[in-house]
């Protein structure tokens, strides 16, 4: 089973800063977290500035779940490669979207909503609440989880109504938020999580790390990843 | 149309502080915040310690949504009463149950799960942020509606999954709580609300009046309550 | 309050046995039914061929809920038109999308899925079972809805989990879909509803036309349409 | 990891026509279905009179998947053994009701609805439809189930909204039903799947045995079942 950490990695290339919270880049962090929690899985990255950004076909064609992080170029994402993963998504590979994804193609795709949401960025300290204490994406983090600094992103959340509410986060300034939400789109089963801006060392957090492994292992589909639904003709008999 | 605001009552009896607070009860608060709202309703109260539990049948066949209030006594409230206001919900009937009623016998057994919550009662400020803007128990409230001082409910909240989820409160000491929420059970709205400790005048807040009017509206049937739904022999012809 | 049928109406040119069914054209038939049961709203026609696709900026900005049937010519619809109709909508109009609607853009983008299904064309028996007999969609309608003649549509329809399923239809030849279904889109409210094949006369059902008379006032916005969300820095104080 | 098929056993004592078709009791077939394609796990029985109902609390602390038929003797059923099962539930065993089922004390508790469908018993062929294909419970089964001879179950069907719907049926007769739904109480997984007449060999058909085997895996718990959830006061330090 293939997993691929995919990361926009501009701030990586134009704040130095970063290089100090993220040697080798948000992707590596997360791939590193990943690869120590579920060592049965082959776990890749890419990048938007490799060639065919970092997504080739055959990469994707071998991905059963794809975490996606992008914040300044969203609009840079090629059409067609967006196209692609959505279909793929629809015919069953999980998609993991993190933080400032809300924004990228992928999700507005899939959601078909804005997908706008109200934040401030003063590194105030989050609270993220589990609300579903059973749910497989939930299990063994600390309740609350307490991230020292983060960006506050705060309700309204412009998504359709979640298939399911795992996280409420609330922040220092006093705004909550839907921080971890899962829906199903065709076969395939997407969670959105909102921790993790590229200031602060989030995902190098063990319970944001515990997190994502945990929300791979909920997004592996069940069965081989196959093309999306499309309308046929009901050529049996009726019955 | 009539809507009838039951309170338990008791509180108001054996706490002398509540008397500034809420001279007429906590009913009489919610009630006259109503009337003003809604002139077009007829406002019934009732309580626990009047004959009847405050509920005669008579009253009960005239309401189309019942608002219930109840903290320490939950237990004293009668079992064929409880069934009966049970029947008429799933009739129809609409239901607001507010704060400590997340407790009571009819809240508990139209959902079926404990209904628990956490809770710390400090006085603290809660922000009731609005998650569904366009939702109609949202209208016209502030962004977020500001209580100075409340008692703290905190997730995890042991219900099912809300049909929707209208509000989400933060706590100054960080916890969240989703406290605003509906539940369509059989032919009746339920929404339950969770701002309103005794202690404090919440009721009397035009914010959290105008909450509650628009509940009143929401909840409503839109034709008569009947009983609830049984199991008939399908006797009409196969098709 | 504006409502607007908009109507591919191609077929209207090119099957000369559809003007014995509809003279005036499938948005014909649609708006004399509307017009005849909410007599308080203006009801607007638009079809594909006329200016401006049949749906000007003007008219799309008076339009309140729109109704929105297509079939063969889904491509052809100006994506900027497309884009400003989702707009309007994740901005609170109400939109009612029939039949063959289900592979419209404006349908696909909302839903961010494939919304294919199964079918199969033999003028057989639907029956349109209501399965949430309290939703006003479904006031005052037979249980169930005998519909003579349709087309099948069957499951699996890949949609997102409806808000709400208000009907499920079954068909002669033994298939079931979810046929009358809502979603809520930023502030808009969305209603899919399966029966309409150009083929047969069922928008002259009046238990059809009762149906989508609920549904478009059900979709009425509760308050003006306003641009959809956008994100906004939290300028307001910390709290 | 253990599975209890509880069966209320009362039919195979008073209808010899059924030793034909279940010589060891519904339960029995059921039992024996499992064990085939779980091997894996431990399947105890239970029947309504054997000695503490069937369920003794020793047996009940090791099942972590219940499966739950009854009838005619729904009302036979203790009540504290009833709220014991529920307790259990909401602490993250797994429950499976079957068929008539839906009128059990268990169901109708866990729902706080009438649970009331129609119903006709004329030994047609049912049509099991599912309509989320990735859904685990659904995993391998044909599309549709087709089940020669069955009582009919038809909506309106008077339960929550359920979390998933993974199957509905259409009937001979025309009438269709939500077959197979899912609802999450507190942390239990509760699954309704109706096909399973006393007087058709349902449970022997190795479709039915798929999904109900897929249903015991599907609501295992991912975690030692606990006590349910209790208010407690938040004792830690505000954040």
């Amino acid at each position: 089973m293939g997993v691929t950490v995919w990361n926009e990695g501009r701030h990586e290339r134009t704040k130095p800063e970063m290089a100090k919270i993220y040697p080798d880049g948000i992707h590596g962090a997360i791939a590193g977290g990943l690869r120590s929690a579920l060592p049965d899985l082959e776990i890749h990255t890419g990048t938007l500035d490799e060639p065919a950004q970092g997504l080739p076909e055959e990469l994707l064609e071998q991905t059963d779940v794809l975490l996606w992080w992008g914040h300044t170029a969203h609009d840079k994402a090629d059409d067609a490669l967006v196209d692609r993963i959505a279909a793929r998504v629809l015919g069953g590979m999980g998609l993991v979207v993190l933080h400032s994804g809300h924004y990228s193609k992928i999700f507005r795709k899939l959601m078909g909503t804005t997908c706008s949401l109200s934040w401030r960025n003063d590194g105030e300290r989050e609270l993220v609440w589990t609300i579903n204490p059973a749910h497989p994406i939930a299990a063994g983090v600390d309740q609350p989880i307490v991230i020292a600094e983060q960006e506050m992103y705060g309700e309204p959340f412009d998504i359709p109504d979640p298939d399911e509410i795992v996280f409420i986060s609330s922040f220092a300034g006093g705004e909550v938020f839907r921080s971890g939400v899962t829906f199903r789109r065709g076969r395939g089963r997407v969670f959105y999580f909102s921790p993790g801006d590229e200031a602060y060392p989030v995902y190098r957090n063990p319970q944001i790390q515990r997190v994502l492994a945990n929300a791979v292992r909920w997004a592996m589909p069940g069965s081989a990843v196959v093309p999306p639904a499309e309308a046929v003709r009901a050529n049996r008999e009726r019955y």
